[in-house]
Protein backbone atom coordinates (compact mmCIF):
# COMPACT_ATOMS: atom_id res chain seq x y z
CA UNK A 1 0.00 0.00 0.00
CA UNK A 2 2.68 2.31 1.07
CA UNK A 3 4.41 1.64 -2.72
CA UNK A 4 1.24 2.64 -4.50
CA UNK A 5 0.56 5.33 -2.32
CA UNK A 6 4.12 6.30 -3.77
CA UNK A 7 3.97 5.88 -7.05
CA UNK A 8 0.36 7.67 -7.20
CA UNK A 9 2.06 11.03 -5.07
CA UNK A 10 4.60 10.68 -7.66
CA UNK A 11 2.34 10.79 -10.53
CA UNK A 12 0.15 14.17 -8.80
CA UNK A 13 3.46 15.72 -9.01
CA UNK A 14 4.25 14.76 -12.31
CA UNK A 15 0.77 15.81 -13.54
CA UNK A 16 0.96 19.28 -11.33
CA UNK A 17 4.84 19.58 -12.55
CA UNK A 18 3.79 19.03 -16.66
CA UNK A 19 1.06 21.48 -16.29
CA UNK A 20 2.65 24.01 -14.43
CA UNK A 21 5.16 23.91 -17.29
CA UNK A 22 2.12 24.38 -19.96
CA UNK A 23 0.56 27.33 -17.87
CA UNK A 24 3.99 28.83 -18.21
CA UNK A 25 4.01 32.46 -19.95
CA UNK A 26 7.15 33.59 -21.95
CA UNK A 27 7.50 37.24 -23.27
CA UNK A 28 7.26 37.48 -26.49
CA UNK A 29 11.24 37.71 -26.71
CA UNK A 30 11.46 34.80 -25.56
CA UNK A 31 9.35 33.01 -27.64
CA UNK A 32 10.69 34.95 -30.64
CA UNK A 33 14.28 33.78 -29.85
CA UNK A 34 13.14 30.46 -29.08
CA UNK A 35 11.54 30.66 -32.93
CA UNK A 36 14.81 31.52 -34.05
CA UNK A 37 16.44 28.96 -32.04
CA UNK A 38 14.74 26.37 -33.51
CA UNK A 39 14.84 27.76 -37.39
CA UNK A 40 18.57 27.27 -36.79
CA UNK A 41 18.57 23.84 -35.60
CA UNK A 42 16.07 22.66 -38.93
CA UNK A 43 19.03 24.97 -40.88
CA UNK A 44 21.56 22.54 -39.47
CA UNK A 45 19.80 19.47 -40.47
CA UNK A 46 18.87 20.31 -43.81
CA UNK A 47 22.78 21.40 -44.46
CA UNK A 48 24.14 18.30 -43.20
CA UNK A 49 20.91 16.15 -44.90
CA UNK A 50 21.83 18.33 -47.95
CA UNK A 51 25.27 17.07 -48.02
CA UNK A 52 24.57 13.14 -47.88
CA UNK A 53 21.93 13.80 -50.32
CA UNK A 54 24.04 15.01 -52.48
CA UNK A 55 26.63 12.25 -52.05
CA UNK A 56 23.70 9.76 -52.62
CA UNK A 57 22.45 11.31 -55.61
CA UNK A 58 25.79 11.11 -56.84
CA UNK A 59 25.94 15.05 -57.50
CA UNK A 60 28.96 15.10 -55.29
CA UNK A 61 32.12 12.50 -55.11
CA UNK A 62 31.28 9.80 -51.98
CA UNK A 63 33.40 11.08 -49.12
CA UNK A 64 33.30 8.27 -46.11
CA UNK A 65 34.57 10.77 -43.73
CA UNK A 66 32.94 13.59 -44.57
CA UNK A 67 29.50 11.20 -44.83
CA UNK A 68 30.38 10.22 -41.08
CA UNK A 69 31.13 13.68 -40.30
CA UNK A 70 27.98 14.80 -41.56
CA UNK A 71 25.49 11.60 -40.09
CA UNK A 72 27.13 12.81 -36.51
CA UNK A 73 26.48 16.06 -36.90
CA UNK A 74 22.51 15.34 -37.68
CA UNK A 75 21.91 12.85 -34.93
CA UNK A 76 23.87 15.35 -32.58
CA UNK A 77 21.77 18.08 -33.36
CA UNK A 78 18.68 16.10 -33.59
CA UNK A 79 19.13 15.11 -29.75
CA UNK A 80 19.05 18.25 -28.91
CA UNK A 81 16.63 18.69 -25.68
CA UNK A 82 13.37 19.90 -26.73
CA UNK A 83 12.54 21.61 -23.50
CA UNK A 84 14.80 24.58 -23.86
CA UNK A 85 13.38 25.27 -27.74
CA UNK A 86 9.71 24.34 -28.40
CA UNK A 87 7.98 26.80 -25.95
CA UNK A 88 4.33 27.16 -25.68
CA UNK A 89 3.20 29.98 -26.72
CA UNK A 90 5.25 29.87 -30.24
CA UNK A 91 3.44 28.30 -32.51
CA UNK A 92 2.42 30.18 -36.22
CA UNK A 93 0.27 32.97 -35.96
CA UNK A 94 1.34 33.80 -32.55
CA UNK A 95 4.84 34.53 -33.85
CA UNK A 96 6.41 35.64 -36.68
CA UNK A 97 7.85 33.40 -39.47
CA UNK A 98 6.88 30.54 -37.13
CA UNK A 99 5.53 27.18 -38.49
CA UNK A 100 5.02 25.04 -35.73
CA UNK A 101 1.60 24.41 -35.95
CA UNK A 102 -0.06 24.10 -32.10
CA UNK A 103 -0.65 20.21 -32.39
CA UNK A 104 3.46 20.20 -30.89
CA UNK A 105 1.69 20.96 -27.81
CA UNK A 106 -1.67 19.07 -28.29
CA UNK A 107 -0.71 16.16 -29.19
CA UNK A 108 3.15 16.54 -27.47
CA UNK A 109 3.24 12.51 -27.11
CA UNK A 110 2.68 12.35 -30.97
CA UNK A 111 5.04 14.89 -31.70
CA UNK A 112 7.77 13.33 -29.37
CA UNK A 113 7.01 10.10 -31.08
CA UNK A 114 7.71 11.75 -34.38
CA UNK A 115 11.07 13.34 -32.94
CA UNK A 116 12.10 10.07 -31.81
CA UNK A 117 12.27 8.28 -34.83
CA UNK A 118 14.53 11.24 -36.73
CA UNK A 119 16.97 10.27 -33.83
CA UNK A 120 16.97 6.85 -34.58
CA UNK A 121 17.18 7.65 -38.42
CA UNK A 122 20.13 9.78 -37.63
CA UNK A 123 21.90 7.63 -35.61
CA UNK A 124 21.41 4.50 -37.76
CA UNK A 125 22.81 6.23 -40.65
CA UNK A 126 26.33 6.98 -38.91
CA UNK A 127 26.63 3.72 -39.50
CA UNK A 128 25.77 3.88 -42.75
CA UNK A 129 27.00 6.55 -44.32
CA UNK A 130 30.89 5.36 -43.11
CA UNK A 131 30.19 1.98 -45.12
CA UNK A 132 29.63 2.63 -48.92
CA UNK A 133 27.43 4.42 -51.19
CA UNK A 134 24.50 2.24 -51.40
CA UNK A 135 24.16 1.78 -47.73
CA UNK A 136 24.19 5.74 -47.58
CA UNK A 137 21.44 6.00 -50.10
CA UNK A 138 18.95 3.35 -48.27
CA UNK A 139 19.67 4.98 -45.19
CA UNK A 140 18.63 8.46 -46.44
CA UNK A 141 15.46 6.93 -47.49
CA UNK A 142 14.57 6.39 -43.64
CA UNK A 143 15.95 10.28 -43.02
CA UNK A 144 13.69 11.88 -45.99
CA UNK A 145 10.27 9.58 -44.88
CA UNK A 146 10.97 10.65 -41.42
CA UNK A 147 11.27 14.40 -42.22
CA UNK A 148 8.19 14.16 -44.21
CA UNK A 149 6.15 12.58 -41.63
CA UNK A 150 7.18 15.16 -38.80
CA UNK A 151 6.22 17.93 -41.28
CA UNK A 152 2.92 16.60 -42.76
CA UNK A 153 1.93 16.64 -39.07
CA UNK A 154 3.48 19.16 -36.99
CA UNK A 155 4.51 21.98 -39.69
CA UNK A 156 2.42 24.31 -41.01
CA UNK A 157 1.92 26.42 -44.24
CA UNK A 158 4.62 29.01 -45.76
CA UNK A 159 4.31 31.94 -44.30
CA UNK B 1 62.91 -0.91 -38.06
CA UNK B 2 59.85 -2.41 -39.59
CA UNK B 3 57.85 -0.97 -36.27
CA UNK B 4 59.87 3.01 -37.28
CA UNK B 5 59.02 2.32 -41.19
CA UNK B 6 55.66 1.50 -40.60
CA UNK B 7 55.30 4.62 -38.70
CA UNK B 8 56.90 6.74 -40.80
CA UNK B 9 54.90 5.87 -43.78
CA UNK B 10 52.02 6.28 -41.67
CA UNK B 11 52.91 9.57 -40.76
CA UNK B 12 53.47 10.21 -44.32
CA UNK B 13 49.96 9.12 -45.62
CA UNK B 14 48.06 11.73 -42.27
CA UNK B 15 50.32 14.06 -44.10
CA UNK B 16 49.09 13.76 -47.69
CA UNK B 17 46.24 13.46 -46.63
CA UNK B 18 45.47 16.33 -43.90
CA UNK B 19 47.81 18.43 -47.52
CA UNK B 20 45.09 17.22 -50.05
CA UNK B 21 42.23 18.01 -47.72
CA UNK B 22 43.26 21.14 -47.35
CA UNK B 23 43.41 21.50 -51.41
CA UNK B 24 40.00 20.82 -51.45
CA UNK B 25 38.17 22.81 -53.95
CA UNK B 26 34.84 24.13 -52.72
CA UNK B 27 32.11 25.58 -55.40
CA UNK B 28 31.03 28.89 -53.90
CA UNK B 29 27.48 27.58 -53.23
CA UNK B 30 28.93 25.00 -51.01
CA UNK B 31 30.88 27.62 -49.13
CA UNK B 32 28.20 29.72 -49.05
CA UNK B 33 25.90 26.83 -47.35
CA UNK B 34 28.82 25.90 -44.90
CA UNK B 35 29.07 29.37 -43.76
CA UNK B 36 25.05 29.69 -43.13
CA UNK B 37 25.47 26.28 -40.86
CA UNK B 38 28.22 28.14 -39.25
CA UNK B 39 26.28 30.86 -38.43
CA UNK B 40 22.96 28.72 -37.27
CA UNK B 41 25.61 26.62 -34.84
CA UNK B 42 26.52 30.22 -33.72
CA UNK B 43 23.31 31.37 -33.11
CA UNK B 44 22.29 28.57 -31.32
CA UNK B 45 25.43 29.03 -29.12
CA UNK B 46 23.94 32.27 -28.21
CA UNK B 47 20.56 31.20 -27.61
CA UNK B 48 21.52 29.01 -25.00
CA UNK B 49 24.13 30.71 -23.52
CA UNK B 50 21.88 33.57 -23.29
CA UNK B 51 19.15 31.68 -21.72
CA UNK B 52 21.84 30.55 -18.92
CA UNK B 53 23.43 33.97 -18.34
CA UNK B 54 19.82 35.46 -17.79
CA UNK B 55 19.32 33.08 -14.97
CA UNK B 56 23.26 33.85 -13.81
CA UNK B 57 22.18 37.79 -13.87
CA UNK B 58 18.47 36.95 -11.97
CA UNK B 59 16.84 38.25 -14.89
CA UNK B 60 14.97 35.04 -15.24
CA UNK B 61 14.11 32.72 -12.51
CA UNK B 62 16.46 30.21 -11.95
CA UNK B 63 14.92 26.83 -12.75
CA UNK B 64 17.43 23.66 -12.59
CA UNK B 65 15.66 21.56 -15.42
CA UNK B 66 16.08 24.14 -17.89
CA UNK B 67 19.17 25.79 -17.00
CA UNK B 68 20.63 21.99 -17.12
CA UNK B 69 18.80 21.30 -20.67
CA UNK B 70 20.34 24.55 -21.47
CA UNK B 71 24.13 23.57 -20.75
CA UNK B 72 23.47 19.92 -22.27
CA UNK B 73 22.21 21.79 -25.79
CA UNK B 74 24.87 23.86 -25.60
CA UNK B 75 27.62 21.13 -25.03
CA UNK B 76 25.69 19.13 -28.10
CA UNK B 77 25.93 22.23 -30.40
CA UNK B 78 29.68 22.46 -29.23
CA UNK B 79 30.66 19.11 -30.28
CA UNK B 80 29.59 18.68 -33.61
CA UNK B 81 32.15 17.55 -36.21
CA UNK B 82 34.19 21.25 -37.74
CA UNK B 83 34.89 18.70 -40.87
CA UNK B 84 31.74 19.77 -42.39
CA UNK B 85 31.44 23.18 -41.26
CA UNK B 86 34.91 24.96 -41.38
CA UNK B 87 35.75 24.51 -45.55
CA UNK B 88 38.78 26.22 -46.58
CA UNK B 89 38.20 28.72 -48.58
CA UNK B 90 35.06 29.81 -47.15
CA UNK B 91 36.94 33.00 -44.81
CA UNK B 92 36.14 36.51 -44.34
CA UNK B 93 36.58 38.32 -47.64
CA UNK B 94 35.80 34.97 -49.68
CA UNK B 95 32.37 35.03 -48.57
CA UNK B 96 29.71 37.11 -47.54
CA UNK B 97 28.94 37.64 -43.99
CA UNK B 98 31.84 35.23 -42.95
CA UNK B 99 33.83 36.44 -40.05
CA UNK B 100 35.90 33.62 -40.15
CA UNK B 101 39.96 34.64 -40.06
CA UNK B 102 42.22 32.71 -42.00
CA UNK B 103 44.27 31.72 -38.76
CA UNK B 104 41.36 29.14 -38.45
CA UNK B 105 42.95 27.65 -41.46
CA UNK B 106 46.44 28.51 -40.90
CA UNK B 107 46.81 28.19 -37.17
CA UNK B 108 44.45 25.06 -37.62
CA UNK B 109 46.00 23.15 -34.28
CA UNK B 110 45.56 26.35 -32.31
CA UNK B 111 41.74 26.67 -33.23
CA UNK B 112 40.84 23.22 -32.79
CA UNK B 113 42.28 23.84 -28.98
CA UNK B 114 39.91 26.91 -28.22
CA UNK B 115 37.13 24.73 -30.22
CA UNK B 116 38.14 22.19 -27.91
CA UNK B 117 38.07 24.36 -24.54
CA UNK B 118 34.70 25.39 -25.21
CA UNK B 119 33.95 21.36 -25.54
CA UNK B 120 35.01 21.19 -22.08
CA UNK B 121 33.88 24.88 -20.17
CA UNK B 122 29.99 23.88 -22.07
CA UNK B 123 30.34 20.10 -20.55
CA UNK B 124 31.29 21.75 -17.11
CA UNK B 125 28.38 23.40 -17.16
CA UNK B 126 25.74 20.56 -17.35
CA UNK B 127 26.75 19.26 -13.73
CA UNK B 128 26.84 23.61 -12.65
CA UNK B 129 23.52 24.79 -14.34
CA UNK B 130 21.78 21.84 -12.41
CA UNK B 131 23.32 22.16 -9.00
CA UNK B 132 22.28 26.27 -7.96
CA UNK B 133 22.45 29.37 -9.52
CA UNK B 134 26.32 30.06 -7.78
CA UNK B 135 27.73 27.32 -9.73
CA UNK B 136 25.79 28.19 -12.80
CA UNK B 137 27.55 31.80 -12.63
CA UNK B 138 31.11 30.41 -11.51
CA UNK B 139 30.77 28.65 -14.49
CA UNK B 140 29.14 31.15 -17.09
CA UNK B 141 32.37 32.99 -16.40
CA UNK B 142 34.31 30.12 -17.95
CA UNK B 143 31.83 30.02 -20.81
CA UNK B 144 32.40 33.98 -21.49
CA UNK B 145 36.02 33.21 -21.39
CA UNK B 146 36.28 30.64 -23.70
CA UNK B 147 33.60 32.82 -26.18
CA UNK B 148 36.36 35.43 -25.94
CA UNK B 149 38.83 34.11 -26.85
CA UNK B 150 38.06 32.13 -29.06
CA UNK B 151 36.89 35.30 -31.01
CA UNK B 152 39.69 37.63 -30.19
CA UNK B 153 42.00 34.94 -32.34
CA UNK B 154 39.84 34.20 -34.97
CA UNK B 155 36.76 35.98 -35.75
CA UNK B 156 37.34 39.00 -38.12
CA UNK B 157 35.56 42.66 -37.55
CA UNK B 158 31.44 42.67 -38.15
CA UNK B 159 30.88 42.76 -42.14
Amino acid sequence: MQSKFSLSLSACILIIMTTLAGADNYSNSELKKATAARHSQMQMIAYHTGLLSEMAKGSTAYNADLATAAAENLATVASMKRITLWLIGSEQGAIAKSRAKSEIWSDSIGFEKTALAFEAASNAMIIAAGKNVDTLRTAMSSIGKSCQSCHESYRGPKN
